[in-house]
Formats: C-alpha cells, structure tokens, sequence
C-alpha cells in the first residue's frame, strides 16, 4: 500500500516515541475513496477464505471495516464501548486502551455473533493489542470463527501484532511502522 | 425511503415509550448495501448544493456519513467523545445524550473545520437533537457554513427536528417516526 504510506508520511505526526497521529487520515478525517481502496485491498487478502462477517470496535475502526464489509458484500458488527440500555443479553470484555489510557467495556450483542459465522476483525490501528484480544475474546465465547485479523496500520515496535502471529492468527497489517524514535517515522 | 420503513418495521425492537433499538440496522450491526442505499439517498436529496464536507459524530453515525462521503466524493470529519491526548487545538461542546444519559464533551480538532467551508451533518437518530446542535455550535465557531442535516430516523414526537427547522436548518429524515406508544410504532 504504497499510497497509503505516502499519506501516512505526509499528513501524520508524531506526538511521543510511542504515538502517531493519524487523525487526517483514519481516526477524525477520512478519505472515503482511501477508505474504498482500503478495503479492497483487505477484501483481496482474504479473498480465499469464506467470510460470513466483519467485526471492529467503536469508534475508528468503523469507516474502513465498513469499506470491507461493502467490498465482501457481508454485515459489519461494531462492538460497542458501553452497555446498552435496552436490557438485552450480551458479550462483554474488559480492556485497557492503549492511546487513551483508561479500561473500558467492549460489547457485542449475543445475536449478532452466532456459533460456526466465519468472522474477520478489521481495525485501525494495532498497538499492545488489548481491543483486538477482546474482540477475539467474544468471538470465542460466541463459538464463533476467526479468519483473521485486517489493520490499517500495525506499529510493530509494540507487541500486539506478535501477540497474535504467536497464537497462530493471521495478522494482515497493510502498513508496519517499525519506530517513531527521534522523532522519525521508519516504516518496515 | 419504503426499503429502509420496512426494515425498521421488521427488525427494530420498541424499548419503551421514547426508545427503539435499530441495532440491527444502524447502531451495531449495519448492512453496507443499505448503507450505500442510504448514502445515495443523502447525496440525491443535496444534489442542489454545494457541499466540502461531511460531519458527523461518533460512533453510529459513521457508517451511515460514510457512505454519504463516498457518494458526494467529500471528507468525513467525525467529532470525538473525548478530548484527544495530541494536545491539538480543537472545538468542544458539552451536551446531554438522550439515550446514553449522560453529559459528554463532543470534540473536534480545529484543521478539521475550516472558515467558509459548507458542511453537510449526517447521523443516524434525532431525538431531542442535543447532539446535532451542539455540531452546529461547533460549526459556526469554526465559521463554517452548515448546509443542513440529514437524518436517517427522526423520532418526530421528540423536539430536535423541529427545534432545528424553527431555526431555518434544512432537516431531512428519511424516516420519521410519529409514535411508539401502546407497543406500535407509527411511521409519518
């Protein structure tokens, strides 16, 4: 995704050793004809594995896994950061966020992950990995399948990307940053 | 909008007098050819405007903007919930959720929103329009110019949308909902 890095090294910045702000390209703005060529290109890296849906997490994930889901023709779920009021039974993880440095709730509705659905996790952005293991969490508890893991950008000096190439999961980052030390961008 | 009265009068649950759960359709799970409908559908209704952006707020309204960026080929800015950790200069309006209930900072970066620029607002749901107003704050202290603000659902029993046309915004649902009283939900 050679347009995707040209963006990423034009438009986004560096706040700390640890933290890039994309919020131009995927977490405040977004392109939605980036978005599209986005998710073609997960949509191809997939392309020989059945998928029965796309799952991702509020609220940054949702513009490009929308993307894929319209490429694949499949319903996005986005799991939810809070309870619902609505009373209903479902799945719920508790996770600390990386880049916003609190622990919060994810949610999924029981009936919108059934056992046997072949699920895809798309993301924005993989840091120490603790939304993506939730999310994979629920679909383990839902008796539901992963095929995989979709991130538009993987910093791969942090651990959450290993953490699951480990466990035997496929990881398709479409972009690695390898360091952000002396305020620098290395892309792998 | 005939398909989108059907799903809802299908898929949606009534939770009480004032709250339906369209998380099948919109608010957890959505389906991207419907999307696409609906963001057609946006696009079809402004096509007399001249429009440079697409705001909406996270995390339900995105899908649904999304699709509206990708038709009218126009950046989607969404507004935050939470003041971000960049230190960047933003905008913030502080305003109630109806159907969260609980007060949140509605937040965006500054470079998002520019002097003179015409901003459609997309989201999904209008309630008592806290929301979408506290945008338009956001808007006219970014002295952008709002062209007016589609909707998917207006619960047309409840004040926002017409608080809005009082004040001369262009408002269109592309569903109105009159009534959930009694167990029915009564579309206009």
């Amino acid at each position: 995704m050679d347009l995707l890095k040209k963006r990423i090294m034009k438009e986004s910045d560096i706040v700390s050793d640890k933290i890039l702000n994309v919020d131009s390209i995927l977490n405040q703005q977004v392109d939605p004809k980036l978005m599209m060529q986005l998710g073609h290109e997960f949509a191809k890296r997939f392309a020989n594995e059945q998928i029965d849906k796309i799952l991702t997490i509020e609220a940054s994930g949702i513009s490009v896994a929308s993307a894929v889901a319209h490429e694949l023709g499949v319903p996005l779920v986005f799991a939810r950061r809070k309870r619902p009021l609505t009373g209903e039974d479902v799945l719920v993880e508790r996770v600390p966020s990386f880049t916003k440095g609190i622990v919060t709730d994810i949610v999924v509705s029981k009936r919108f992950l059934t056992s046997g659905e072949r699920v895809l996790v798309i993301d924005d952005i993989i840091a120490n990995g603790d939304a993506v293991r939730g999310l994979i969490k629920i679909i383990e508890r839902a008796e539901a399948e992963l095929v995989g893991f979709g991130v538009v950008i993987e910093k791969s000096f942090q651990a959450g990307g290993d953490s699951l190439r480990k466990r035997g999961i496929r990881v398709e980052p479409l972009v690695q940053i390898k360091s952000l030390e002396n305020g620098q961008i290395i892309l792998d």
